[in-house]
């Protein structure tokens, strides 16, 4: 049995050597001095089903107490100390550390536990520029309740779950300000106008607080001012051998103009291309759309009455599709274009997903609402989208995998019990770790954050003509925040940590949608009856007017911005201080050594 | 005679008591162990002038080499090492450093030594808490040449000239375009937009590559990976007595919300005040104008004819009081605020003049150009301001002060030549540093960049009407920087460096101006008559197509914006390395402590 608690299962390919599994294992288990790693790894014994097809080279893999403490220490990791402020945590000074109790056992999280083995593993490779074999696979002990995301699922997911919470919170005022305008059907000038600057006064603050809130949180774990290691090469990236010019270690290098060419000449025209293919296919639904209208214009019968459905129902399907295959074209260009690093990586990948995904689902609403100008199928069709999508995507996220996962684990029972005979409901440790082996893999917040950007943009977009948006909006997102948890617990692998400090590039992202929405509210205010009433002889006056507001309003959210600090004062003061007293500390260090050095000289 | 050389003059007030001098001496000349400066000071004997009046509390100021240098380790001053990457200097290798040579004479520029003995004196004064009486002046030596700003003035001055410059040479492509749109009187649709696209592309452009040039010298000179030590409180500040949250130290507190009332409460109403006031100025003049060109057309005359130029004339000179007046009351109002730190009362300085100025030298354009949208009056009224306004600021800024001082100079030889014979011109020490006195004081590089702002905005905002605005102030540039230099040389006592790393705050102002000239070019664009006949039957249209034209081109400029990284690559890399080698550094460190110390046990 286990006499360590394993942190993380290495899986090696079965066909694996057996020399070269030895060697691993000897410079896993060596001690430091003679540069292994130090952890604890043992065999997972054969699984009940004596299959040939089983793979035997699963290893569980922990470390000592000592062990993870000068990890810790190595990584840097930030730790709140007796005085309330954050330091980086040393071995030496470790009973200094508020949470710092006995030896030391529940100081660090789950999540940072593993963290610190990752990088013990892949400073391993790093050293000796040699590669695992397989891949290393987290997935024990999947999490009972959304309790402590961050101590078990670390700061990345923890982030986004936060964002989430935080952009549902947010949505309330505005859900409850929609709804009188739903209700009583409110229009007008002033009504409009008044909801237009809440509208774009409400992201920018939103957003804003959003990074002093993340900034806050990061604190809080230590990330805001842990500083970041040199980002080793992504694995997938390869080049001529040569010296880096940072480190001086050897590792491949790729021309950036090389890159350049790639991203320029390749993939902008392809997304371009899928740009133009999106286009038409909307211009044949919107035909479709009519035809279909006018044959049941003509003769209303039964029959034509469900084909009025159809247009929607290939065009949803459609979009999906291309959603789908456009995905993996650009996953598979940002891997051609062959990026260093992993950050860069995922930008490159974010925004051409992000700007394919923006078209398809928000280019038939801009055509409806200022090609058409028909504002009420923009309010029906943004309803249609809206709450489909929402459903569909749920379903198939979190519920489908599931009840993939629960046959597998049923048919595994099953098997377990034949042979052996299951006092409780729970697998033994070696069946669940196999067990889990099927279990999909999570590729990141990628997924959940674009379904976010997408949902705030039907809110901010057209929220002056479809105000009740925000309500659905802030009731999907309360379920959302159970499936997203619940598939995460039930559905994928655990994931690897990552310790964010803020939501990254999606920042930018959300930041950049709430300033559209500014052009698009003012648009569809100057567009409205209403408006047009108050300047019944120049349609010139109006135009002008609109776009002076649109100007001013673009001003005014650009010096709000600029106004609201990204990080809060109190959290800048602590920050300004920890640095003020390193300086100082340095100071001391430095007198007290020319001081010494003066002595030995006399 | 000397014995040392003096870097900079300490002048007491007369009246100081002779027990407070003898004391502040006394700290200055102690060595560092008791506390004090361990710099040379000398009195300045008396001159040739025996007038009662005359003040005898004047100092020269001067140190040891051995002083120079653990100062400059103090401060953290940044030299180019062997490798030539740039490290923070330090006495115990200070031969690894690549221009040190011998006993390290000419290894530190004037204005370093000079910065290193003014921070020694504020840190004298900050650690005891005591007031300096009267004040520091440095006004010796005044150079001859412009070959070394940085290393005579200080990185300040030198970004100064360096923008200054590089604005010229980046204006010149941009006149060499304009002239002949102006020679052959090109006008048209497509030549038009050809020029805004250019003017759009250019000025985001270069403001791009300005930062990275910035970044370039401030990496040459040291100052851009430089750690900022913390802002003392500027001398104005007041408050209550309390304890620094950051530093622990004593010093006034001032609470934060007080000064945000006085900010939105006091000063925002006054500034937008001056701004109606202005606009009535402006709308008298423009009254008085079309009264003189009534009276010119009834009966032309040579009388009437003088008179025309009247309004004009009561304009400029009513629009210099009040920019006068009002700089006044910026900066009584920005005192009065209470700023804890110098870089925040700069930056509310600037902001206000800013707008003031702006709107002083470009209402009267913009409402010529969109309210009367008369382009031949705007033409001839901007080619008017403009040389006009330059030519008196360069007789106003240099060459009047520098007569006065002209003349008290020739005085001062007159009555030195009544005591003693002077073989050549020059005046001896004690006569020149007492001559100096009577010299401006240089109030920084304020009105220079405002001045260069103002320019800015003449070339981009009205480019398209007005292409040759960048050949006059290409010409004025060039007259502009020897004027300057003549200026800093001969007018104004020498300030006191300024280590700067960027242009700070104007960089934000000049991209400001970049954006709206996209606003202002678009508009002027869509205002052309050639324009207009693309559009016969409707001006919705054609003002639709200028407003999405414009937002595609703020869209494009905010990307290139984004495209182009702030520093170049070659320095992310050097600034990179140096990073991960001080990482590795300490790494390396700590294991040797840890080796030592399991040594120690066993």
């Amino acid at each position: 049995m286990m006499t360590f608690t394993p942190l993380l299962v290495l899986e090696l390919a079965s066909d694996t050597k057996k020399e070269a599994i030895a060697w691993l294992l000897s410079r896993m288990r060596d001690q430091q001095q003679n540069g292994g790693a130090e952890l604890i790894v043992e065999q997972l014994g054969p699984g009940v089903s004596t299959q040939e097809k089983e793979n035997l080279n699963i290893f569980l893999v922990g470390a000592s107490r000592q062990r993870l403490l000068s990890g810790a220490e190595e990584i840097g990791f930030f730790k709140e100390f007796k005085d309330g402020s954050m330091r980086a945590f040393t071995c030496t000074n470790k009973y200094d550390f508020k949470d710092f109790k006995g030896d030391g056992d529940s100081f660090f999280s789950v999540a940072e536990c593993q963290y610190i083995i990752k990088h013990e593993l892949d400073t391993l490779r790093a050293k000796d520029e040699t590669h695992v074999p397989g891949y290393t696979q987290a997935k024990l002990y999947p999490g009972k309740s959304l309790n402590d995301i961050r101590h078990y699922y670390g700061e990345g997911q923890a982030l986004y779950f936060g964002f989430l919470q935080y952009f549902t919170f947010a949505l309330v005022p505005f859900a409850v300000i929609g709804v009188p305008y739903y209700m009583f059907d409110w229009e007008g000038y002033d009504k409009h106008v008044v909801l237009a600057v809440f509208n774009l006064v409400w992201c920018t603050v939103i957003l804003e607080l959003w990074k002093q809130f993340s900034a806050s949180l990061a604190y809080r774990w230590g990330t805001l001012s842990r500083k970041k290691a040199f980002e080793e090469p992504r694995p997938g990236f390869h080049g001529i051998l040569g010296f880096n010019p940072v480190t001086g270690r050897e590792e491949p290098l790729y021309p950036n103009t090389k890159r350049q060419l790639r991203i320029y000449f390749v993939s902008l025209p392809f997304v371009l291309l899928c740009l133009y293919l999106s286009f038409c296919v909307m211009m044949v639904y919107f035909q479709m759309e009519s035809l279909v209208l006018s044959i049941h214009d003509e003769d209303p019968t039964f029959c034509s009455g469900v084909l009025l459905f159809i247009p929607s129902i290939i065009y949803a399907v459609v979009i999906e599709i291309m959603n789908f295959i456009y995905r993996y074209a650009a996953e598979f260009l940002t891997e051609w274009e062959n990026h260093r690093l992993e950050s860069s990586y995922q930008n490159h990948l974010v925004l051409k997903v992000l700007v394919f995904n923006f078209f398809n689902c928000f280019a038939s609403l801009f055509f409806i609402a200022f090609i058409m100008q028909d504002m009420v199928l923009l309010r029906q069709s943004l309803a249609t989208l809206l709450i489909t999508s929402q459903i569909l995507n749920q379903f198939m996220e979190a519920f489908l995998p599931y009840w993939f996962q629960r046959r597998r684990n049923k048919m595994m029972i099953h098997k377990v019990r034949k042979i052996r005979t299951l006092e409780d409901k729970e697998l033994p440790l070696v069946e669940q770790v196999r067990l889990e082996t099927y279990m999909s893999t999570y590729l990141g917040t990628f997924d959940d954050y674009l379904e976010l950007f997408l949902l705030f943009g039907y809110v901010s977009l057209f929220s002056c003509v479809y105000p009740l948006a925000a309500v659905l909006v802030v009731l999907n997102n309360i379920t959302e925040v159970y499936s997203d948890a619940f598939k995460m617990c039930h559905v994928f692998k655990r994931p690897f940590t990552d310790p964010a400090a803020d939501i990254g590039v999606w920042q930018l992202a959300f930041e950049t949608m709430s300033v559209i929405a500014v052009v698009t509210n003012c648009a569809l205010i100057g567009m409205s009856p209403h408006v047009k009433a108050y300047f019944p002889d120049s349609e010139t006056q109006l135009i002008l007017w609109t776009v002076a507001v649109e100007h001013v309003l673009l001003a005014f959210k650009f010096i709000l911005t600029f106004l609201i600090p990204d990080v809060p004062k109190h959290i800048q003061i602590k920050l300004a201080r920890l640095e003020f007293e390193s300086q100082e500390a340095l100071k001391k260090k430095k007198m007290l050594e020319a001081s010494e050095l003066s002595k030995t000289i006399q």
